[in-house]
C-alpha cells in the first residue's frame, strides 16, 4: 500500500474534460490524481520545410511545457526557448507515440500540433500527456472538413503511383488508425507499482513508461535505472505485464470520454 | 448593442476559480466571457541580483504567456525565449500594476512570481490577467508563514535606520496594501464600449486599459490609437468614466471570490 | 523650481540636427537637455512576412536601443538580442505612435524602419525618440521617389476594389497625414511637472507619457504609479493639461526644424 | 542476410582506439562498421549549481554532437546551441546510462564530462556512444589522483553522518562500480536484427536500444515504433534476447580494449 | 587620383570631438571623411570571471556595433546578440590593439569597456574605431581617481611578490603606456592607396589594416586578399610603408585633439 | 632550441590522413605535432540567401570549432551557438583564405562547407585548419560530377554577357586555381620562431599567421602583439621570411599527400 492507500496495481482517479477551451479543435483537461494537463490539438495548413516536396500527406508535432507554477518550487522559464532538455526528450517521445495513431498520408497537407501543458505536476506527466493528447487529436481529426478543395479522395484506377502517396490524398475519416494510451510503472522498495505519483517516482529504482495501441501492441517503451544496479529480464516482464493492464484501463477511460 | 447582445457598459460574465491547482500558493482560473487565464503566484527566497544589497524587502515579477492553442490560428512558441514583444510589453504592465498592491518592504527577502497563462484568448487578456493575478497574489501573501526565522517584525525604538528599510523586516499580514483591478475600454464605430472582446478589439479605433485600486485611484493607464486619427480629451474622459465604473464592478467580483 | 532652476511647466532646451548622417534618408540628432538620441529612418522594399498577401501598402517598424555608454554605470548589451524588456516595451509604444503619422496604404510595398539610439540618457528618452523619429520619418517620406515602377497612383474608375486597398497604390506626397510629438509629465513631491529629467523621473510618484497629433488629438497615453498609491482623475487631468501644452511646444519645435 | 552479408545476429566489426587524443584523460575512437565516434572524458572540479550544497560527491554529464560532415547531406549546426532536439534526447539517455556505472559519492567534488562526437554516422550512434564513453570514463577514473588534499578516504568510526555522504569523500579506485555497454536491435521486414546500420535503421518498423551492466542487468531500454503498428510482447522478448547477446559481446570488446 | 580627388597617399579629413557625451568618462565622435563613429570608454569595478583570482590588475574590453542606419541599405540587428560575425572579428582586433596601450597591472581591479558604434559607414570603420577609442581610453584613464581605497601604490620593500602582481596595485597616471593609431591601406587597380573609403574598399584586391604605437612599432597587422591572386612581399612592403606614414599623421591628429 | 629540441626554423612533424571519414567528399585528419584537426568539405546545392540572385557561381563557407575535450581544461560549449568570439574570428580568416583557392564562378550553384574541428589543441590550430581544409577542399572539388544537368560549360560565342557571370556556368576541373597553406611564426624571448606550439604561443610577444599560395603570394597576414610593446618593420620582415619558408614546406607536404 502506498501513502495514499492505493494498491500497487491501481491507477489514480482520472477525470477527462473534453472541449475545455474552444479555440483549438481538440482541447482536453486530463487529471490523473493531482497531475493535471491541458492538451490541445491545433490544425494548420503549414508543413515543416523538409516535408513539402518529398513526403505525402501531413505531419503531427508535439510541444511539452511545464508551466512555472506547476511545481511546489517554481520552475522558471528556460533562458532560451520554452522548454528544457528534459522537456525536449519528453516531447519527442509524445510526438512519436501519437504519430503512430495517425495514417499521415490521409490527412492531406495539414500539420496537427499537439500542445501538452502541465498545469500541476505530480508524476507521470509524460504518459498522462500521451493519453490526453490522443483524445485531443481524435477530436481535431473529427473536426477536419469532409471535403478539401483540390483534394484527391479516390485512388486512380490502376495508377502506377498510388493515390495515397499523393500529397493531396485526403480521407480524414480514415486517418485515425490507432488508439494510444500510456502509463508509467516502476520498482519502489523492491515492489513493482503502477502509475507512479511524485512520491513513488522520486523513490523509484526503475522507472518504465509504456505506450500501447488499442489492440495491445507497444509503440513506445522507455525504461531507466539511473541510480540503481539495473533490473533483470524477469523484473522487466513484471513491469510490462502491470503496465499492459494499466494501459488497457486507460484505453477504456479514453473510450468512455468520447 | 454588440453581436452578443451585451450593452456597451456591461462586463462579460465572470467566473473566478481559486485554488485551481494546489502546487502554487495562489492559483486562479479567471474566465471573462470566452477569455480564460490561469494565474499562479509562487513564492521563493531568491531575489533578483540587483536587489540583494541595496533595497529592503522583496520583489514581485510577472510572466505573461499565450499558450499556443489559445488562439484559433495556433500561436507558435517564439524562436528564442517564451514570449514575444507583445507579451514582454504586457508582462511589464501587469508587473507594475501588481507591485502597487504590495508593500514590498514588508515581505522580507521573498520574490513573488506571478505567472499569467492565457488558455483562451478573446480580447482583454492583459486586464483579465491583472484581475486574476491580484487574487492569486492575495492568496499567496495570506499563505506566507507568520514567523520567519531571523526576521525583524518590530521597528527598533528610536532607531536611526527605520526597520522597514531593513531587508529582514517582515509583516506579511500588512503587506497587501491595495486591491487592484483592471479593464479595457475602447471606441468602436464612434461608440465608447466597456470590456472589449476580440470582435470589438479588432475593430477598435482606440483601445484604453485602466488599472485601479480599491479606493478608485489609477495605477496604470495605457491607451493607443494605432490606425485612427487619435482621440480628444472629452473622449478620453468618457472612456475613463466608463472604465472606472467597470473597475468598480471587477473589484466587487474579486472581493466576492475571496 | 527644480534643481536646474527650470519652472515646472517648462521644457528643457531642445536642439534638432537634421541630416546628422547621410546614409539614411532621415537622420536626426535630438537633444533635449542632456538627453541625446540619434533617430534614423531607413526605407526598404522588404515587407514583414505577415503583410505580403493580405494587407495593402507598407509598414513602419521601430527599434529602440540604449547604447552602453549612455548611462553613468555602463549598460551592458543583453545576453541575447539587442534590447531588453524595457526597450521592447518602449519600441512598441514608439512604433504605434509613429504609425499614426502615416497613411500606410499610400506608401506602396515599403517598410520604413525607425531606429532610435539613445546616446545619452537623462530621462524622457521614449518621448524624445517619438519627437525625433517623427522628423526623421517625415524626411524619409519626402525622399521617396515620386514615381515607382508598376505603382498605381489613381483609383480605377468605378472599381469595386478601391485602389487604396491595392498593395501597389502609391502616393508618397499624401502619406504623411499627421504630425506627432510626445512628452512626459509626472508628479514629484506632490507637484505636477513637465518633461522629467532623470532627477525628476527617479523621484516621480506618477509618470505619464503623452503622444499627440498636430491638431491636438492623443494617439498614445501611458501612465504608471509603480510604488505609490495611485492618482485620481483630477490629478490625471492636471497632467494631461500640462502635457498637452508641452506637446504643442514640441510640435512647434519640430515644425521650426523642417 | 543483410546487404553487407552480415547475419542478423552479428555485430559489425568494432575497433577501439584508446588515448586517441591526450588532452582528455579518457579519449576513445570507437568504430563500429562505418559508425565512428570520438568519446572523451574530462574531469573538472566544478559542480553544477544545484549540487553544491545538498548532494554528496560528484556528477557525470554528457554532450552528444553530430559533426556537420558526419552525414552525406551535411548537417548544419543548429541556429542556437550546439545540438538539436534529437541530440538532446540522446545525450540524456547516454548520461543516465553512464551515471549507472559510477558510485558518484566516491569521486569527491568532481564533474566528469563525457563528450561524444559523431565523426561518421551509419546508424547506432547512441549505443556506440555509450560503449565508447564507458571506456573513456573508466580511463578518466583510473587517472584520478589517488590522493586529493582534504579528501576523506575512510568512514569515521561510528560516525553519525556516514562519510560516504560527505561531499569530500573520495575513493576513486572504488568509484567504477559497473561496466556498461549498449546495442540497438530492430525489426526489419518482419525480421529481428542486431546492431542496425543506417540501411536497416531507415527501414526498421521497430527500433530498440538496450544498455546493460557487466552482470547482465538493464539500465536503459528505449524502443519505438513510429510509423508501424507497434510490436507485441513476444517480439519484444525476441529483441531483448538478441540485444542481450549483443551487449555481452560488446562488454567483451570493452574488456579486451582495456 | 580617386573619385573625390584625393591623392593616393592622403588621409581623408578628420574631425575629433571629445566629450561628445558626458555619461561616459571617455566619449569621442571620430569623423574621417564620411565615416563617423561614437567611441565611449566606461569604467566599472567588475572584472571578467576568469580574471578575478589569477591575474593582477584590470582588463579592457571592446564592443563594435554598426547601427542599422549606418549603411545605405539598412543593416538589421542580428537575430541573436548585438553584432554579427564580422563585428565579432573586428571587436577582437580593436580590443587587442587597445590593450597594448595600457599597463593593465596598474589600473587596479577595473574593467574599461570600449564601445565603438558606427553611426555612418564609408570604409575604414575598424581603424577609425581604434583611433577614436584610444582618445576615449586616454580620457577615461585620466578620469580615474588618484586614490583608490585599499589600493597598494608602492611596491613593498624587498617583497618576494612584486606589488605590480598584486590585484590591488594602482597607478593610473602610469597606466597609459602607449599611443595607438590605425589605418587601412589597399591595392586598387594595381595601385597602393591609403585610407580606403567604401568606393576603394569595395574594389580593393588587397586590404591591409595596420595599428601602430606612438614610437612606430606595430601592434596589429591584418591583411587579406579574398578574391584576388594574393600579393607578394614587395607589395606588402609598399603597403606597410604607406600605412606607417598614415599612422604617423593619425598619431599627430590624436595628440592635437588632446 | 625549444623544450622539444626543435630548431627555431623547423616545422613540427606532420601527418596527413585523407579520407579519414567517407561521408564527406573531402575529409582530412591533419596532425602537426600534438595539434590534431578533422577538416571536412561537404557540397550542397543550397546557396546563401544574399547570393541567389546577384552573384554568379557558388560559395565557400567555414566553421571552426574546438571540441570540448581538445584542451586539458575542458572547453565547454558556448551558451548560445556552437563557437565563441575567438572561433568566429578564426573561421572568418580560414574562409577568406580558402576562397582564394577557388574560382567561385566555375563551381555552379554549389556551396562548399568546410568544417574544421579541433580534436586536440597544441597551438597553431587556425593555420593547421587552413592547411588541412585545403586538402579536403581539393578532394571535394575533384569529386564534383563532371556534368551538371542544365549547366553551361562553354561561353556563348560573342555573347554580351560572359558565360562565367552566368550562375549556371560550371567547370569544376578548372575551379581549383590556387594551392593554399598557412603557418604561424612568433617572437619568443626575442627570438623569431616558426610553427608555435602552445608552449611557444603562450609566451609569444608577437604572433603572426601567414597564408600563402602555391606560387608564394600572400592571401592572408594577421599579426598581433597584445601584451608587448609591438614590433618594428625589421622584425616583421624576419617573421615573414621565416613564415614564407615554412609555408613552402607545408605546400610540399600538401602536394605529397595528394
Amino acid at each position: 500500500m502506498r501513502p495514499d492507500g492505493r494498491p500497487i496495481d491501481q491507477l489514480r482517479p482520472i477525470q477527462v474534460t473534453r472541449n475545455f477551451t474552444k479555440t483549438a479543435p481538440g482541447s482536453v483537461l486530463w487529471q490523473q490524481g493531482s497531475t493535471m494537463l491541458l492538451c490541445t490539438a491545433s490544425v494548420s495548413r503549414d508543413l515543416p520545410p523538409w516535408m513539402k516536396d518529398d513526403r505525402p500527406g501531413g505531419w503531427v508535432t508535439c510541444d511539452y511545457v511545464m508551466l512555472p507554477g506547476s511545481t511546489p518550487q517554481r520552475k522558471p522559464w528556460p533562458k532560451t526557448g520554452h522548454t528544457d532538455g528534459r522537456g525536449t526528450e519528453i516531447q519527442r517521445i509524445i510526438g512519436r507515440s501519437l504519430r503512430a495513431a495517425v495514417d499521415l498520408s490521409k490527412i492531406g497537407p495539414h500539420t496537427i500540433a499537439l500542445d501538452c501543458q502541465v498545469l500541476q505536476a505530480d508524476g507521470g506527466t509524460r504518459t498522462a500527456a500521451i493519453c490526453g493528447a490522443w483524445v485531443a487529436l481524435a477530436d481535431a481529426l473529427a473536426a477536419l472538413p469532409k471535403d478539401l478543395p483540390g483534394a484527391m479522395t479516390e485512388p486512380p484506377a490502376g495508377g502506377a503511383i498510388p493515390a495515397r502517396r499523393d500529397p493531396k490524398y485526403y480521407d480524414p475519416a480514415g486517418a485515425l488508425v490507432e488508439q494510444i494510451a500510456a502509463v508509467s510503472v516502476g520498482i519502489i522498495e523492491g515492489e513493482v507499482r503502477l502509475d507512479l505519483d511524485y512520491y513513488d517516482d522520486s523513490r523509484a529504482e526503475v522507472d518504465l513508461n509504456l505506450a500501447m495501441t488499442g489492440n495491445g501492441r507497444f509503440v513506445e517503451i522507455q525504461g531507466s535505472s539511473e541510480q540503481g544496479a539495473g533490473f533483470d529480464q524477469s523484473r522487466l516482464m513484471e513491469m510490462i505485464t502491470l503496465g499492459t493492464a494499466g494501459c488497457r484501463q486507460l484505453l477504456e477511460v479514453q473510450r468512455n470520454a468520447r
